[in-house]
Parts: structure tokens; sequence; C-alpha cells
């Protein structure tokens, strides 16, 4: 997984029928900052500014609970706290 | 997914037999723009200079419906509006 | 897979339900070391600081033995030791 | 898929049976043109030299029509033409 | 399929118990030649310094002829010869 930050939306009124009703938001790499930037389907009421876990490929299907979804990235968890000691010995 | 322009198409007469009747397009990544380059089947209708969702990988065949499609990337959705805010808090 | 080095830890209270009691890790590439940071759920009891064996993709859910659980990542091992010649003919 | 160039052949003598019977060609990224070089096993009659298409990951298996074979990617498409306009509106 | 050098070996004894058993290998880019380092799981007998192709994600399973096993990189063939014309017209 890596760590986004939620930076926007997408619309797209032409798309494949399995994606209609799916929030595809814009996510940015945060950890560290880059940017890179993807869209990926929030499955777990992500609001803009948050930072987010976000999964790829066919493990976002697991996060849809269906596996006709065409969209390779989810946001499954929103972010709490990281904590990180880069000089851990 | 990564969010893409079309810039272009692909012909290939010696092809995988499956492949047969897939509209194959060139795309560029434009999330940010780099001069990264991809070829991927577009089962939306998308045309040159549209920018559009782009999924990678087993997803591809999801969009297919079909799993025998040797074809790693497919155009999911062509983008109407992007709205990104770098800046949220 | 790759060698990285466990730095610190992610809480989400709100996440998808099926991951609910992994623990997730960050983890930073560690051979050669670099800023790449990713989240990892550890299924080996690994300690902050200590350098471990990262999967990817849906190799991942081999090791939580579970294909519902929608994450992409997985510490598979703590390593004791690595021993590389660079300079091999 | 990428676009590559066919560059170079490999002979392995050992290897995973399942690979026995493989063309196996050194392919060069090429839309861009970079440095990154893979091995991809051709299903179409490649030569040195040809532009092609490559696909990747568990696409490939796809393209042998045997699951079982461990081979990552695939060259599934010989490229007549490319027609590009990076300046698309 | 990427060229890698053998370079290496990790020991590992706390560890995800389907691994037990695996020869793990560190394999650096070598294709061009880069820093890029991988842990492999050896299926073909492979040595300090040979030149293999590796194979990754669901692929080393199908390496591994057991789909339980969560090691996502395995040496498939070692290599005899490589022939590179990157002139090739």
């Amino acid at each position: 997984m890596i760590i986004c930050k939620v930076i926007g939306h997408v619309w797209a009124t032409k798309k494949e029928p399995n994606l209609e009703g799916l929030k595809l938001m814009v996510v940015q790499e945060d950890e560290p900052k880059t940017d890179k930037t993807y869209v990926a389907a929030d499955v777990v009421g992500a609001g803009i500014g948050e930072r987010v876990i976000v999964v790829s490929g066919s493990t976002a299907r697991k996060a849809f609970g269906n596996d006709d979804i065409p969209a390779d990235m989810a946001i499954v968890g929103i972010i709490d706290s990281v904590e990180i000691n880069r000089k851990a010995k």
C-alpha cells in the first residue's frame, strides 16, 4: 500500500458501465511527497486533504467486493496517524 | 488508474488473434504530464486529444469482459473534468 | 521481493472492514536504501528497525491465507543476515 | 502495453521446464526510447529490429494460452505503423 | 522478465511457513546494470555471479508450481548467452 493525500475529484460521464456509482478521487503520493498522481475509487468516505491508504492492482477489486469492477486502485483506509522513525537502528 | 491523454493510434496486422478488433490507442501520462507513453485498448470511444482514465494489469481484462484478451491496459472513461487542489491541507 | 527496513506504524480507524486486525507498518526500501516508503501488513511479528522481506500484489494475499483481504503488501520474513558480493564475476 | 524494439535473443539451457520451446527475445522500450530492457517471449514471429507491442504480468499467460508458463512478458503484435500527435489539444 | 545477476543470499529464520525450504537469493538488474536489487526464490540451481532470468508477480507462483507460496519473484533460467544489437534498424 502507499500513503497518499486526496487532492481532487474526477468526473467521467462516458465510462465503462461497471464504474457507475464509484467515487473517483485524485490522490497524490505523500510519504514521501512526490508529484505522482493517481485516480482511486473511494470505499471509505475519504475527503479532500485527508491522508489515506491506497491499494493497487487486483487488490482493489477485493476492496470493492466485486470482481467485475474495472478499477485498479482503491482508497481502503483514512489515516489517523503515522509514526515514523527513519533513524531506527 | 492514471490520467492520460490520447495522442495516437497503433496498427499491427500480425498480432495475437484475440487482439483482433480492439482499437489500440497511444496514451501519454497527463497528470502530471510526462513523456511516458503506453498502448491501451479503448472500450469507451475515446478520440485523439481527450483526457482519459486508464487501467492496467488484470483489471484491463475486466473492462473487456473477456478474460482471454491479452491486453494489459484499457481506456475505461473519458474525463469531463478534473478538480485538483494541491494545496489541500 | 524487496528488502526493506521497518520504520513505523500507521493507524486508521476508518477502513475497509477486512483490514481489521492487521498490523500495518511503514517500511522503507533498504537494499539499496532509498526514500521510497510503503505500508505493509505484518504476518511475522516484525519490529521497528528490523530488516524484512516484503512481497507485493496478489502475493500478499497468499501470505494472509485469505483471498478477501484488500492489502497488497506483506512482510513475510525477518532477515537474519544478507550476504552480498557486488563484485561477483 | 508498451512499444518496444526487438534487439536480441537470450539462450538458457538450464531453465524451468515450462519455458521449454519459447522464443525468448530482448526488447527495449522505444516510445519514448529508453535504455530499459526486458526479456519477452515471442508469440507472433517477431524479428530483430522490429517494433512490437509487449504485454506484462498475468496478461502474458493469456497470450501463451497456457496458464502454467512462468513467463511474465510476451510480444503480442508486430507494429506496422504508429501515428502520434503529441500536440493534440 | 528481466535479466539480473545473482549477487548474494538472504537468511530469515522467522518467516511465513510456506517460504520454508525456498532458496532466497539477492539479484541485481544487469541489462542494463543498475543498483536495483531484489530477493528472488531460485528454482533452477543458480549460483553467485551467474546471469539469470527473473519473473515477477503471480508468474513466480507458476514457477514454484504451488499457488500458496508467498514469494513474488523467481529465478527461472540461467543465461548461457545474450546476443544484443542495440543498433538494429
